[in-house]
């Protein structure tokens, strides 16, 4: 167990010196520059938006955090190496001279390593998250998985604000209704971290924070490397949820929906995006029907 | 007057009880899942995103009292017991076999003692809130009425990002263009309840809550039990604003529209929406018709 | 020297008496009117939406620096004082008998006093809100210079959300995207203002503040005066900008869209709103088409 112990600690001292932050940094702005193919015409046309939205992407998890627990949303800001360090890896991945840092960071093994990278720092930053919110709310359950959540989460969770901020808006789908798997697997791992701050989960904390590494960084780097998208937790889910939630096709929702004729709107279940846009535009003529008559 | 403070101490001791909850938050979920027809779709899709707009429907009110009042917004999570019991009864509700606790709670009986019981805690909110208010802003009348409001309105005051958590997005309304019955009821009863606060109405604060909860109830079973959406204020309303604020069909707006051609941005009154949308596109159609020039 | 710093006091003293505020008031709600011309219509069919937004306009600033910081957005609103102004102010322009309020204002000579004066206080407000965050965060630079610029900007930066308030949505634009001269001037005056605190620019507050005021005012005053929308930066920064951030023009971001084909979303670069539109309604065409297979 001692071995272990060293390397959970080799893992904790490595993923503490800036170098870890900056490549934290580099992945984050990375992913934020191709995540969205406007990400460069934005940042020749307007650099101060495509900084701010970088800005975000980098410590978004700390402004919601701060926001949920009812702190100044700016708080981290204050630490200005960090801020001036991820200011210099936004302007070294969108302006370098015929773009070379952004083609080492893209080059596959480096980027493997990034990944791992920011995996380790997820974690320690739900545990973190977990901590701080048991050290103000002592029973407060749903807050330290709230808190260690949106901090493992980061700016996905308020993904259509920040797309909002780049003048895009999609308003039909939001991490929260399809979540993506980092953004699922921080939110067992709060769980896990909850259960175990409220010694609920017989394991010490330094040991758990090792194995959910391990697990997030397997599954990160396999991901990146085969370019998949299949989430780890689909047999799971697909086994657990028809028990507990019943099966996606259930008659019942029309049933109700004739039950209930005074339903006040109407929604548009998002998945199929183009269905609810004929949906809305029904509405559309429907309305302006009624206004014809 | 003694019988009077004795029917408000049971009123209040009444809804003071784990029961109240117990039907208020059935009533918060039962009228979320009737309110929109894709919610027992969404509970299958996404039942996350389902809980979460449940728990957004029970404990709107104090997310929002304590965003304006800086403390942080998801302190009253720190009531487990409270959060389990909403769980609860949003699983009951979207997920009991053969739809039994639907039927139950949509029994109209039964519901207009929900919706009594409802006001009840509403009004007992409005007075709390502005308690709170009063507490921490001695002379702030303005924060006191913005308190109390957003403790009896709730959710209704984020509609749209309520929708927006759901992948709906109606941006043409929303609840202060057009406020629904218990949000101006609210807003009327904190002015009262502020100026009871600031020792303007001569009346002690348990007969307010006394009289002001006998107004909403009979108001409320009045209008559940007849299914009608005509507001009792409308006569008073339609009294008094044409003196203080004016006609609606006033000729003055397109006057100044042609006196200030330099107008920023082209508005779209919302009542008639399908207008607005014309409007939009008639927008749209000068820009590209700008741009093909 | 001395006659400078008692022009900046007498610059002070006089912008300190209600009279300004008056006029600033005046000049926010009044601007509000023009700003979109549905105001009238709005304030005729729901003047308490009305209202709510002449307050934004009126103490947007405020509520912004208090959401960053951390304290209740609505601290500002205790000024009782100051809200019955702003209050009266709002239905003197919108309901004054026979618009005489609003014509007085509108006549050009007395709206430039008010736009120099609506500039005058905008400094000071840059001024103390970099002063605050000092106050608060000794070397937190971002946070001096993020609260002088939302103290310096007030309601344009949650343009969105303003408009959304009356029923409008346009995101394809924000006002950090394309910024205006207020909201530019103010970046650039809180930087100085920050360099001054933190003693990196050897020149006293009151004269940095006199200076600045000077240069706000011939520029507003001068815009206003002959309705021109160029900014004074244009130049420079045309200068600049290629040399720092690159040309507009670059074939880059083509370039790494084939090379990242696997981009997880289609960005619109605002500017031109009709494209974007349009590159929209291809993506919907997509999504149907795609259904369709």
């Amino acid at each position: 167990m001692e071995r272990m112990e060293r390397m959970v600690l080799v893992c904790i001292l490595f993923s503490d010196c800036k170098k870890t932050f900056f490549c934290l940094f580099a992945e984050s702005i990375f992913s934020f520059r191709i995540c969205f193919t406007g990400a460069v015409e934005m940042s020749r046309k307007s650099p101060f938006a495509s900084w701010l939205c970088a800005m975000l992407h980098c410590f978004g998890s700390y402004i919601l955090a701060d926001l949920l627990l009812g702190e100044p949303p700016i708080d981290y800001f204050s630490n200005n190496s960090s801020v001036i360090l991820a200011t210099a890896v936004w302007y070294l991945i969108f302006f370098c001279p015929m773009n070379l840092f952004y083609k080492c960071v893209s080059f596959l093994p480096l980027k493997l390593i990034f990944v791992a990278m920011k995996e380790v720092v997820r974690v320690r930053k739900i545990a973190a998250g977990v901590h701080h919110a048991h050290h103000r709310y002592h029973h407060g359950w749903f807050i330290m998985m709230a808190t260690g959540w949106v901090k493992g989460s980061g700016v996905a969770l308020m993904s259509n604000f920040e797309q909002l901020l780049r003048g895009v808006w999609k308003p039909e789908t939001n991490e929260i209704l399809h979540m993506s798997f980092p953004t699922k697997a921080s939110l067992y791992g709060t769980i896990l971290f909850t259960l175990q701050q409220t010694h609920w989960l017989p394991i010490s904390e330094a040991n758990l924070i090792f194995f959910f590494t391990m697990f997030m960084i397997v599954c990160k780097v396999f991901m990146t490397a085969t370019h998949s998208h299949a989430s780890p937790f689909a047999p799971v889910e697909s086994f657990i949820c028809p028990v507990f939630f019943g099966s996606v096709s259930s008659g019942h929702s029309s049933h109700h929906h004739n039950q209930h004729g005074a339903s006040h709107e109407v929604s548009h279940p998002p998945p199929p995006p183009a269905k609810s846009k004929e949906e809305l535009n029904e509405g559309t003529r429907k309305r302006k029907a009624k206004k014809a008559e």
